[in-house]
């Protein structure tokens, strides 16, 4: 593994995918046959993409009661126990509607609203993971949404991976529909005969799911694009060497794409977690994806001090951060960008990705500098409220209609004016 | 005003401005060139676009003190009242970081941070409003936003609308710049020799604005893309119909395209508000722009029930909702969609968009369905914090590399097992 002293200024961002123009064009064809079709385009595409002619799109009361016989029953106790961390956590987040009353009778206030529908995208595959059903659909039931649909593509057999299913399951969701693709995210946004549309749409994919989605957006919402996945250990000399290579090698094993960087202001760590990680290296089931992340995309930055360690963090603005330093919580205030911090030794960031309660999905590509990890607060809408009294108007609409002329706004001014008008002769 | 007894469902949807290939182009060109030529660039496409040729891109402080020169000091004092209101509100929306504390040591939590610093565009011409910049500057301040940065296009004489450098400066912003278009949003996005880069942009624009806003999007962050205005209203019998007229014609005056829309069970109101609004029309100043919006896009929808006028308020979403009705406070649970609801005939939507405190920056063209007004949380980020204690790792690790193997992330598995490896023989 690289290492290298610092002396310049950090970045993680990587190009965004945009995709072709071919490939663009694909997706706006799929959208536009899914919008004609309904149903009958769904079925096409996924005997075309999934290589499976379905019956039904939607998941049978059968299958999941399959799924439950394929795991293990340790394994969906260990389910449960995640979500009710998650949800523990994710409740904390939850904001109630509330309102500020004025002596002159005035109210203002803000009332919060949960999402109608929500859809959530579940890649197939290898990238199929049941913490990511938890991880999204938990905080739109925290939030109080009442329609959950779940989108994903079947296997050859026309099946969903039975960890998938078991964890809808265990959460209550019923609405589940074996498609994937663009054609999924055109079913989500507009709707067929037997899916009715969300409101916004969630979950990761491939490059066409991510280019459905910003074509869609704007009919529905949709939640951010995410990139490859990123580690930063923030470490001094009293970290360990085999814990930090282990950590850095799971975000490698994500992707070829993942990032995995270790700052620290000791020269002795440095050597060490390097040795480690060629060590660990060696064993791993996925080595070759590990192997080709640390090279293109790994890197140990030493620095003079920690402050510049510190800095150097909030220049990458890392979409996870582990502090193992002696005393983590007295530096975590000068952290300025971080999707997740994880605080100590024992806080290694699987811990997070699946069981401790925070949320995994989380901003990459360095967009933690100004955005957030998904939470309750996606699922809900504000809306604010006005309830001006008499009083107030009587009082303020001078000044009010001020403020409308000196914008040019005539029409505005004259619509206080005229509660006035009629008032005037009603009250005094 | 066209009235129609509804019967079918409604959607404020129109199609969104995405400009032509040409204008994608040019926005495109001029960002490329202040990437390049900076300042240099900058003052070319002032000078070709404004027609004026600048000295200096920043307004000094002589140009500040000419503003208050140019206006009266009782609206002086009604902006700072205003801006009182307005921080008054957002001070409620303010969240604080939070932890929680297991038994076991853990602490899970959620770390707010205000963004480092953010831009807003504010349009020149007739639309550049004072009350824009209270709206936007307030809420990034009580977020603990530490830069604030205004830019707008100047006139041809290089100066900027008095109104709207006092408002900025009775807010202590004091970088502001005179630079309007797609470059000035190339400039916060990229920054120059004289303007440091920001990390999110907001507030509307002309379409080249928008366009280089979505093609900035990724490096920063920005705000919602603003379609046309609207109102609906919703009231019964008991509400003036010169008042509800009054306010919507408040709301055509804003532009050709925005929508003014009454929905009432009845008739007789109905009528009412139809004559009223031509006969309010006809003394407007804006009376040409007003009335074309009502011609193409206004319209009175009359239900046989008020349950039937929410559901269409709810398929409307509408950006600003008046309840002119008996007891507004016992329907508005009953609302699901609506950026601002304005409650009971004192509380005309101008009470809103100048002076009672709440945000004017609202969701426009339906997307209230899933998306809020500007407040506060878009001014922050959220971190969340991991700090697993060793007794919960030694209690939970088996459970967590169970869920990391049935996700085929050996690694991820690996890295928790790492801690207990060495650990045993330290503690046990």
């Amino acid at each position: 593994m690289k290492i290298e002293r610092l002396t310049r200024a950090l970045s993680l961002k990587r190009s965004i995918e945009t995709g072709t123009e071919q490939q663009r064009q694909t997706v706006r064809t799929i959208i536009e046959e899914v919008r004609r079709k309904g149903d009958e385009a769904l079925k096409e595409y996924t005997e075309r993409f999934d290589g499976v002619l379905l019956e039904s799109l939607q998941v049978s009361k059968q299958e999941m009661d399959q799924a439950y016989e394929q795991l293990d029953s340790s394994l969906i106790a260990i389910i449960r126990e995640a979500a009710e961390n998650i949800r523990e956590y994710h409740e904390r987040q939850k904001r109630e509607s509330w309102m500020m009353m004025k002596e002159d009778g005035t109210i203002l206030g803000q009332k919060i609203t949960p999402l109608d529908a929500v859809g959530l995208y579940v890649p197939g595959g290898t990238a199929a993971y049941p913490s990511s059903v938890l991880m999204n659909v938990i905080p739109a039931q925290v939030a109080g949404v009442k329609r959950i649909v779940i989108v994903s593509p079947p296997d050859a057999q026309g099946s969903l991976p039975a960890g998938v299913l078991v964890a809808a399951c265990e959460l209550g969701i019923q609405e589940i529909y074996k498609i994937g693709g663009a054609q999924a995210i055109a079913a989500l946004a507009y709707g067929t005969e037997t899916i009715q549309p969300v409101d916004k749409i969630f979950g990761p994919g491939n490059i066409y799911v991510a280019l459905a989605k910003r074509e869609v957006f704007g009919q529905v919402a949709i939640d951010m694009i995410a990139g490859p996945s990123e580690i930063v250990v923030l470490a001094d000399e009293t970290a360990k060497a085999n814990e930090i290579a282990a950590d850095l090698l799971s975000q490698a094993e994500h992707d070829e794409r993942a990032s995995s960087i270790l700052v620290t202001p000791s020269m002795k760590l440095a050597l060490e977690v390097a040795s480690e990680v060629e060590a660990q290296l060696e064993t791993l089931p996925r080595k070759e994806i590990a192997a080709a992340a640390i090279e293109q995309y790994g890197a140990i930055y030493v620095t003079e001090t920690m402050e510049e360690a510190i800095a150097a963090v909030n220049e990458l603005a890392p979409e996870h951060l582990e502090m193992i330093t002696n005393d983590p919580m007295s530096l975590v205030g000068q952290i300025r960008h971080a999707g997740a911090i994880f605080l100590g030794r024992f806080s290694s960031e699987p811990v997070g990705d699946y069981f401790a309660g925070t949320n995994h999905v989380l901003p990459t590509n360095g967009t933690a500098r100004f955005s957030s990890g998904l939470s309750v607060d996606e699922f809900v809408k504000k809306s604010s409220l006005i309830l001006y009294s008499e009083q107030a108007l009587v009082a303020n609409a001078a000044k009010i209609a001020a403020l409308a002329r000196l914008e040019g706004l005539e029409a505005h001014a004259r619509a206080v004016e005229e509660r006035l008008k009629k008032q005037g002769g009603e009250t005094s």
